[in-house]
């Protein structure tokens, strides 16, 4: 007997396949026209045509003929923040570049002193309803990571905030410690390298505040060098590793990521037909950020050329305000059809089990018995209006472990 | 005594000016901070600082320190269709060219097969959740095209549906006659050219369905010579012209435009500089679609030359389902932000006055007294959240004529 059964379904859309290796598959969706979920402490009990269920329902919804899909996983945000950047958004439209944005005080150091001097609960309040505008776009699965802190104190107290931020949201929120800003002073950054992997990194650990250490190698910020000291210690600590790199240059994080087994390397807009196959040949998800694109005009990462060297490749919003205030995941899936040269169902493989993959996850990200009972009904019978629409989210209801949420 | 006073406005922010030469004026927008706005009968009575406030007013109503500005305008879509586009989204993403599209019975020709065949009524009930989902994005004056008919029968069809659809919104509605697709052959072509002239325009103008004539001029649909029969008839029977042109080449479009004194000329892809300057020495308003940039990954508009050569630039949707599927005015707001190089104080006034101006309107657009009580309640204290914000529509309330929309 099952809880509940969703019927009335034009079409259930999934990927099949799971995992960092599903990369070439990215196109093979299953569809089941006519579906039927059946839903069973929170888990789907059993899914297939409608005319062919035969058990039994405490209750029975019907969907009216919409598209249902798995629910979004988004692999990408650094969703708690304080303060605003709409001087830097003026001063930039107005022809600023980003280095006098800097100069007059603005930028990311203007987020870190709003950031560092706010509790968790602070902290909290201003990310919950970021998060919901996120949940309303499809996402049931959210990474979130710290690194506006740029000291052990303040990187803890993110990191807490994200804990304190699960229990008001029934999303599953994947904490992640961001190795952010590296100190531009050799002795200054040798002392923070040591106090993140002696005292940070353990303490992280020690306290299950965060599944993955991710560190952002460029060359303004932490080198290849320093990274590999840093993630080496994550891995010793057991907590999974990412990298945010080739985003301006390469100075060796790609090769550095897949040489350690890093769950995914974000990022990837200055990439090479090399790199690509380097990351095609590897265990490593590729994780490109559209929104980062659309809001700084920059050049989008090479998508297409990924997923043809063979790439797991997934799609984040980058949920941040300096350089993607994007607040959808099913826009981000949308920008990665027009920007990223994704086709529709590459979009969506993207957006659920390759990012789901992205965070060391196998269990979301797609509609099979036994998997929680995350999934999204469509505002149309065809699943592909959600991609193809712009400026207007597709998604009617977001249901997370069997229950629908209040959008 | 008011009908209404709205109270706790953290700041009203409004263009100052109206009409088609409001161009060089598109950053001097009013700000007034800790705002109040009375309504009587729908139109603003009095305006200013909430603590100059000294009326009676029958009902207050506190926003609770959000910012306000006017409803937006949006002075070009299509929302008239039928059938879907889906097909060619999957097969464009797949890497099939345009004219590959269309030899497999795809592109406009599918829309106006599926289009034709319709009743007004059946194309009233698919513009319906198409223009709520625009008004959901502030939009509260929308410009609304024919264009899929093809045939005078079929093209007042769909006037007759803005008609019908105007009867079911609040939104103003702004119905414009277009001349879109062009007979190959030319004996065709003169043969539709007459049509239109002799009996469509004659009848359009007679019955009052709509306030423009509005023609698609490039090199593979209507001549400049052609146009300038069609609009010089359209202007004879004292309906104002627009002309979709400078989108893919220069035919001659943009300067027939002004010449004949058009409201508007949409499009301007490949407008040069000295065509930058004609048009910002002109009385027309230069409209920019961002939509289309982002939905076909052409280049975008050069929305920063035209209003540095002292052009009147306004935003539309476009919204159409071939080449922009953009269902929300504030994210074309936004995009022009990113697009087209317009600063966000820029972009209220081309989402606002100008655009209103492109429609030949002067009393939507801006918040003074006398005018329609058409205003937006944003989510924010600071009203750049609108432009700023991506993937999520920053508007909490929209108000026409005084009365609060549901949305
Ligand atoms: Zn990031
Ligand atoms: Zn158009």
């Amino acid at each position: 007997m099952s809880d509940l059964l969703l019927t009335g379904i034009s079409e259930l859309v999934t990927p099949v396949g799971s995992g960092p290796k599903y990369g070439a598959a990215m196109s093979q969706l299953r569809t089941i026209r006519r579906a039927a979920i059946a839903i069973e402490r929170g888990r789907i009990s059993w899914v297939g045509p409608e005319s062919e269920w035969s058990g039994r329902s405490n209750e029975t919804i019907g969907l009216g003929g919409r598209a249902v899909i798995p629910g979004l996983v988004d692999p990408h945000t650094h969703a708690v923040w304080a303060g605003d950047r709409l001087a830097d958004f003026e001063a930039r439209n107005a022809g600023a570049t980003y280095e006098q944005i800097l100069a007059a005080g603005g930028g990311i150091w203007h987020t870190i002193r709003e950031t560092i001097d706010k509790s968790s609960e602070e902290l909290v309040a201003l990310a919950l309803p970021r998060t919901q505008a996120l949940i309303r776009s499809g996402a049931t699965t959210i990474e979130v990571k710290s690194g506006y802190g740029y000291s052990p104190e303040a990187e803890l107290r993110m990191l807490e905030a994200v804990g304190q931020l699960q229990t008001q949201t029934q999303a599953r929120l994947l904490p992640t410690l961001l190795i952010h800003l590296c100190p531009e002073d050799p002795v200054a950054r040798q002392a923070y390298r040591e106090a993140v992997c002696c005292d940070l990194i353990p303490e992280v650990a020690r306290r299950g505040l965060a599944t993955a250490v991710d560190i952002f190698v460029e060359h303004h910020a932490w080198s290849a060098e320093d990274a590999e000291i840093i993630l080496a210690c994550a891995l010793s600590h057991g907590l999974a590793i990412k990298l945010h790199t080739e985003q301006f240059q390469r100075v060796g994080g790609l090769e550095l990521g897949i040489r350690l087994g890093a769950l995914s390397i974000d990022h990837l807009e200055v990439c090479t037909p090399q790199q690509c196959k380097l990351i095609g040949s590897s265990k490593t998800v590729a994780t490109i950020l559209p929104g980062v694109s659309l809001h700084l005009g920059l050049p989008a990462a090479p998508g297409r050329a990924l997923i043809d060297a063979g790439a797991a490749v997934a799609v984040g919003t980058d949920l941040n305000p300096g350089s993607s205030p994007l607040f959808s995941i099913a826009a981000a899936m949308s920008l990665a059809t027009r920007l990223n040269g994704l086709t529709a169902p590459e979009a969506l493989t993207a957006s659920t089990s390759n990012a789901a993959a992205a965070l060391g996850l196998t269990d979301v990200g797609r509609l099979e018995v036994g998997l929680p009972a995350d999934l999204l009904v469509i505002e149309s019978a065809d699943w592909r209006e959600l991609p193809y629409t712009l400026g207007h989210t597709m998604v009617s209801q977001v249901w997370i472990a069997g229950q629908r949420q209040i959008i």
